[in-house]
C-alpha cells in the first residue's frame, strides 16, 4: 500500500519556510506499514493542484494533502478539492461551533472568513480540529482516500495520530515495515561499505541497506516490509547479529524512532543521574537539544554558554593564567569547564566545548573548526580535540553530534 | 523562467531527515528571478527517477536534482541520469586527483569505490566539489539544464552559490522577482486580512499577498514579479506606504532574507550594545539561535540555562523567598532573572524565560504554556506573561519568537 502526499504553499517553493510535515508523515505512515511514494509540492495555484492530485491518484492509494486551509484569499486548496470531486461546499454546524468556541476562547472577534472555515465538501467526512479551525477533510474516490489537512504542523500531527491513521488502520490491512538503524561512529561511508560487502550481498531481497552519512557520523539502515511481522523482526535481528562483529569497533548504538539526545536522557533518568553543559562554540544547541525533549527536567540541570571568554573566567571559574597559557580553545581549558560546571550545577556528569566555529577566528589562534571536547563525571575528565571543518553549521552540528556520542560511550560504562 | 527540483532518496520518503536544501535552493533561485514551480522527492529507484526527471523536463527550464551520489550500492542517480541521456560514464582526471587529495588529508585508505566518483556521464560538464568527492553534474538537452547534485548540504550549497547560479545567470536572462515580508504580531490571519482587504484587492496584478501565519506571529509576504526591476522595487515599496499606516498597531518590522535574531544582532553590533540570556523554559533555543550566527560574539556575551530550581537560587542569585512567594514561574521570578543575568555577564540587554513548557507540570502549579517574558536594561526591566497553548514544541517556539519581539521593540526605542 502506497501513499503519496502533496504540500501545497509558495511559501515552501521560495524557501520561506522548511517543509517539516513530510517528514513527520513519512515517519508515522512507515510505522504503520505505508510506504510513501513521493513527496510533491506545489504552489497556491489551481490548476497545479488539480494536476498534482491526478497524478497522485495514479500512483497511490492514500494521497495527503497539506496546507492552504487558512481563511484568506491566498488559501485555495478547499475549493481546488471541491473541483476536483465535482462537489459542493455546506457549512458543518459542528465546524461552526468548532470555531466560534476557539474564538470566543481568545476573545477575538468572529468575521465572516472565519465563519466559511466551517463550509467543507458535502461528501466529506469531517476531522474535527481540536487545535485550530480548519478542519481535516476524509474524501474517497475509485477506493482511493483522499485527506486534506491544515499545514500548522501542530493541528496537522494531532490530526494524523488522532484521526487518519486510526481510521486508516479501520478501513484498510497494511504489510509490516520496519528500519532499523545503527549508528557507527569513525569510518568513512565507503570503507564502511567495503568492509561489510559480502555480509550486504548476502541480505535477503526484502531488507533494503542504507548509508546515511552525516556530520562525522555513518548510520545504516535496515528496511524491511513482509506480511508477517514476526519472521521479518527474527530476520532483521539475524543480519544485525552478523554484522555486528564486523563493526565493533565503530559501532555507537542503535538509533530508535527517538534521537540519541533522547536515549540518554532516558538511560540517564533509568540510572538517576544528572547532567550539565558548558557550551562555548555550540552556543546552547547542546543544551536546547536536551530541553526539547518532555521530562527533560529530570535529568538535565542545566547549562551556561560562556561565549565571551571574560564569563568563562567570572562564570565558571577558569583561572584566567590558564587560558593565557593554554589559549581559550585547548584541552586544558575545555577539561576544566567540564569539571567546574559539573560542580557549579551539582550534576553527576557535564559536557563542555570551546572551539572555533568561524567564520572568522574569534578570542583564539586556534584554525577554524578546531573544537575541544570534554566530559567530566565525579571521577574523572576525558576530553578530545577536533577538526570539523570550515562551516560555521558543520562545525556546530558535528561537534554536538560528537558530544553525545562521547557522553554516551561514558554513561555506557557504568 | 522555471525551475524544478527533484530530491532522491529514501531517507526523505520514510521521514528520517527532513529535506532542507529544497529550501535553500528555493530561496536561492527566487533570488535570480527563477521560480520554483515543484519539488518532488522520490525514492532510490530507477524507474521513479526516470519519471521523475521525464515529467521535470516537461514543467520546467531548469532542473536540479539532489542526492543520491554516494559512493555506495544505494545510490543509483549517476547510472540513472546517465541512461536518461543515453551516454556512457567516463573517468574524469580533475575529479579523480580531487578525490585522492581529500583521501590523502584525511590519511584515509582510497578504496575502488572512492575512485569510482571520478566516473562521470561523457556529456556533461563536471562542476568540482571542492567540499566533497562527489561532483556536480550539468548536463542540457533540448534547451534544458539538468544539474545533479551531491545530497549533503554544505557541499550542495557551496556548488550551488560558486558554480551553479553564476552558470545560470551566464546562459539566461531572467525577469526580476522581489519578495518583501512585513512581520506582525497580536492580531489574526483573518481579522488582518479583514482590515486590509480593500489594500489588498487594488494590489497590482503582478504583486501577489500572503499570509503566513506561525507562533503567534503573522507574516505579509508581497512577491513581484517582472522585467523592469526598478519599476517593480518602487510600486512594492508604494503599496508597502499605503499599507502600513493601517497596521501600525501590530507592526514589528520587516523580515529581510534575515531572520529577526540575525536583524537583532546587526543592530546590537551597530550600537556597540550587548546581549546575555538565562533561559529556563526555553532550555537555550534562544541562546542557540543567536549563536548560529556568524559573528555573534561581537554582541552575545552569553546565557545561563538555569533549568533545575536550585540553580536559579545558587547560579543565578534569585532569593530562594522570591521563589516561595511568587512561584518559580512568576512576573517577579522572570524579571529578577533578566536582571541577575544582566550583571553577571555585564551586558547592555538581558532576556529570560521561565515557563511550563509541558507537557507535565514542573516545579510551579503555572498552567502549563504559562511562559513569563522579561527584558531588562541598564534602567528598567519589563516584563509580560503569557499561555502558549499545551504542546511543548510550540510553547519554546513561541516564546523564542515573542521573546526577539520584545527585545527587538526595546532596541528600536532607542
Amino acid at each position: 500500500m502506497q501513499a503519496e502526499i502533496i504540500t501545497i504553499g509558495d511559501e515552501i517553493l521560495i524557501g520561506q519556510i522548511v517543509d517539516t510535515n513530510s517528514a513527520f508523515l513519512g515517519k508515522e505512515f512507515n510505522k504503520i506499514g505505508i510506504s510513501i511514494y513521493q513527496i510533491t509540492s506545489v504552489q497556491d495555484e489551481k490548476s497545479h493542484i488539480l494536476k498534482a492530485l491526478k497524478e497522485a491518484e495514479e500512483n497511490a492509494d492514500i494521497i495527503i494533502v497539506t496546507g492552504g486551509l487558512g481563511p484568506t484569499k491566498d488559501d485555495i486548496t478547499k475549493h481546488t478539492i471541491c473541483e476536483y470531486f465535482d462537489d459542493v461546499l455546506v457549512e458543518d454546524q459542528d465546524v461552526l461551533e468548532n470555531v466560534e468556541r476557539i474564538f470566543s476562547k481568545y476573545k477575538s472577534p468572529l468575521l465572516t472568513v472565519n465563519k466559511h472555515q466551517a463550509l467543507v465538501p458535502s461528501k466529506c467526512k469531517v476531522l474535527m480540529n481540536h487545535n485550530g479551525t480548519a478542519p481535516g477533510m476524509w474524501l474517497e474516490k475509485n477506493g482511493k482516500v483522499f485527506v486534506s489537512l491544515p499545514g500548522v504542523p501542530f493541528e496537522m500531527k494531532a490530526l494524523i495520530t488522532e484521526q487518519v491513521i486510526p481510521n486508516l488502520r479501520a478501513q484498510f490491512k497494511f504489510p509490516y515495515i520496519m528500519h532499523k538503524t545503527i549508528l557507527t561512529y569513525g569510518l568513512g561511508e565507503s570503507a564502511l561499505a567495503e568492509r561489510i560487502e559480502a555480509w550486504e550481498d548476502n541480505l535477503p531481497h526484502y531488507i533494503k541497506l542504507a548509508y546515511l552519512p552525516s556530520l562525522g557520523r555513518v548510520r545504516l539502515r535496515l528496511s524491511a516490509k513482509a506480511e508477517d511481522k514476526v519472521l521479518v523482526e527474527e530476520e532483521v535481528q539475524r543480519q544485525v547479529n552478523l554484522l555486528l562483529p564486523q563493526i565493533e569497533d565503530v559501532f555507537v548504538g542503535y538509533e530508535e524512532d527517538r534521537s540519541i539526545e533522547a536515549l540518554i536522557g532516558q538511560r540517564l533518568i533509568a540510572m538517576g543521574k544528572t547532567l550539565a553543559v558548558a557550551e562555548s562554540c555550540t552556543g546552547g544547541f547542546i543544551s536546547q537539544s536536551f530541553t526539547a525533549n518532555a521530562g527533560s527536567s529530570a535529568f538535565f540541570k542545566g547549562g551556561l554558554v560562556p561565549y565571551a571568554t571574560a564569563s568563562k573566567v567570572k562564570l565558571l571559574g577558569i583561572p584566567e593564567a590558564l587560558i593565557e597559557e593554554h589559549s581559550v580553545v585547548s584541552k586544558a581549558v575545555a577539561e576544566a569547564m567540564a569539571q567546574n560546571i559539573r560542580s557549579m550545577f551539582e550534576s553527576d556528569y557535564a559536557i563542555s566545548t570551546t572551539g572555533n566555529a568561524g567564520p572568522a577566528k574569534g578570542d583564539s589562534d586556534a584554525e577554524v573548526g578546531t573544537v575541544h571536547i570534554a566530559i567530566a563525571t565525579k571521577d574523572y575528565v576525558i576530553s578530545e580535540e577536533f577538526n570539523f571543518g570550515k562551516h560555521r553549521e558543520n562545525v556546530i552540528g558535528r561537534a554536538t553530534n560528537k558530544a553525545f556520542s562521547m557522553l554516551q560511550k561514558e554513561i555506557l560504562k557504568k
